[in-house]
């Protein structure tokens, strides 16, 4: 099968990229000296799990329970589920345990900490905490030296609950595009969780894991002394967002979205594709270091890119491509194919149900990936 | 069932102000003196497509040729696919006409229509077809003086096609924010159609069709003479974007999504969501003219808007909203249910398989809805 056998828009994986992806952070974490934890919530597919395994990761990280369902179902069942708990969502986690996962929840609050501990001890059931700690990011965790850090660990410590470490994720690593930027929040990442992994220690406790993870400081960190664990996401395909931040070359994005020329638009000079903003969603991360991407950048259906040819502008199913020149009219007419590099490839990934795999421009299989919540 | 029964993030629908967004349009359509043809790309249901039809809706409007099929499947078979055909999606339309879909096709492009009047030609498929009309939103459609018209027209009626008619949509509706402004673009748009449709007239063909809408001119056009239909697809349940632009008021708005409180981030002054990029979409449509919504609108669990709270960032899994005071921390604590208004109700929908009907506070009914390709 080839692309021209494919409805339109679809989603396709470039499975060399992928794999030279895969095993670049793999050798990363292995001269580190740490294992490495994929996030499978960019790709949210088993046969990308057996990928990632194979090539020598250790467990996986999850956004949503239902992923960890599914993960678990096929097999994998060293996860972290690395979204705050909330004490609504215990009974799933025990359902999930019972039925075999060695499952790792999260949270960064003592009143949450102290349902995990009196659900764990009123119904037996171990679950395995880990703190989080908000390294620079501002979104979840607490920071490495507040004072409700070690009365968690003490909470849960002394539950039938057993506290395993701390996690943390330098998100703020996306607001940089230079390697020395992101080479300093690296270690901001490692320094936060070292530092209240040893404030733990002082306090006598034992903490297993020390987990700290992006793709911009995983792919770039000098030094994870301290750390047990990385853990990264998209990394494995990339997109335009991590290459405006120099994080990736084009021509290591390994995800792509097929898309038809349905319309040439003379007076607008624009081109009109099929896939608009729910076939690319309408994430505009690449907007900060290179606006001039929009919502993706135009490669030819062989999946090279086209020098000045962008998705400016979506509506619902409608990608707008402003042309050059008149004779891209021409290169590219109603019914031919092209393919477009997303902006967020979790974002765009989210709107299909499979992954066409492609290698040398041939559909090899189609793996099937899960949404939703 | 109540809210606080479902798994978050997921999708509310007020059935109450659905009936009433659906009247509101119909009692328009109904006085303008035009048929009301809505656009099911918005909720993608087969319920909302009855309710709709209850209501006095003639034939549907859709986005996609799986949509097509969908409502086919489900007993509706006067369809517009309001999307430039290409040809090698016109054996997926016979297809679907041969199942017994009164199926109406859309072109702006020469070589198009005579790639469907030689398939018609060849396959005896009496392929209906509508020229799409630029009445000034500089996407799909050529302008109504374009030479082109008349040889569009000749080509499909010299054909076993049909010409139908002319079909517009005035997307830039939705660059403004005044009623004297829609009222501008809704005489614009109505006489875009009506003028290609004189011309066509004009050189000797019958023209049954002059399809123009967009829920802005919809619902503020003065005058519609000379126009047969209107269409429209987010009215049903409206969204900040509509807010923003002075369409409905929030009260209107029938879609929310249900979240669960996840995190406090004091340090930060944030409140943490687990409705995200992925929950919520990423549409900024809003910024225009009511910038600091951000990702969505916040409500209380029964639904009435909080002032002041909005999502103003997100992560995949995570809506950040800033505390307008310390205060904000005790009356959403971690695990509370909120409602959030989004941005834009077709994006947004598009991440669930379903929409959850809500009326008086109880969950009366799932409604299921499609998405995809």
């Amino acid at each position: 099968m080839i692309c021209s056998d494919l409805n339109t828009p679809t989603l396709l994986l470039d499975k060399k990229k992928l794999m030279e992806n895969i095993n670049r952070m793999q050798s990363r974490a292995d001269r580190l000296g740490v294992a490495l934890r994929p996030h499978l919530k960019t790709l949210k597919s088993v046969d990308a799990a057996h990928a990632l395994v194979y090539s020598g990761a250790k467990g996986i990280t999850v956004s949503t329970l239902r992923e960890a369902d599914y993960f678990l179902e096929h097999g994998f069942s060293d996860i972290t589920y690395a979204i705050g708990m909330i004490p609504s969502r215990l009974p799933e986690v025990a359902r999930l345990m019972s039925l075999g996962a060695d499952l790792k929840i999260m949270t960064d609050n003592l009143k949450v900490a102290r349902a995990i501990a009196s659900h764990a001890n009123s119904s037996g059931i171990p679950f395995r905490v880990l703190i989080e700690i908000d390294c620079g990011d501002q979104r979840g965790g607490i920071q490495s030296d507040d004072e409700e850090l070690i009365p968690i660990v003490e909470c849960i410590d002394t539950s039938y609950a057993s506290f395993e470490g701390v996690l943390t994720h330098a998100g703020h690593a996306y607001d940089v595009n230079s390697v020395s930027a992101i080479e300093a929040i690296a270690e901001q990442e490692r320094y936060a969780a070292v530092h209240a992994a040893t404030r733990i220690r002082c306090a006598g406790y034992e903490v297993s894991t020390i987990s700290v993870g992006s793709t911009p400081t995983g792919l770039y960190a000098n030094d994870l002394t301290g750390v047990t664990e990385l853990r990264a996401g998209v990394y494995t395909v990339f997109d335009m967002d991590q290459q405006s931040r120099g994080v990736c070359e084009v021509e290591n994005i390994a995800l792509s979205v097929l898309s038809s020329v349905i319309g040439h638009n003379k007076t607008a000079g624009k081109i009109l594709l099929d896939a608009g903003g729910l076939a690319l969603s309408k994430d505009r991360g690449a907007d900060v270091f290179r606006p001039e991407v929009g919502y993706g950048q135009i490669c030819n259906v062989d999946g090279h890119a086209v020098t000045g040819l962008y998705v400016k502008g979506v509506s619902q199913e409608h990608g707008h491509v402003p042309v050059r020149n008149e004779n891209d009219f021409k290169t590219f007419p109603i019914g031919s194919y092209l393919r477009i590099l997303p902006i967020h490839a979790c974002m765009t990934a989210a709107a299909y149900n499979s992954f066409y795999v492609i290698e040398n421009d041939v559909i090899i299989t189609e793996w099937k990936r899960i949404n939703g919540w």
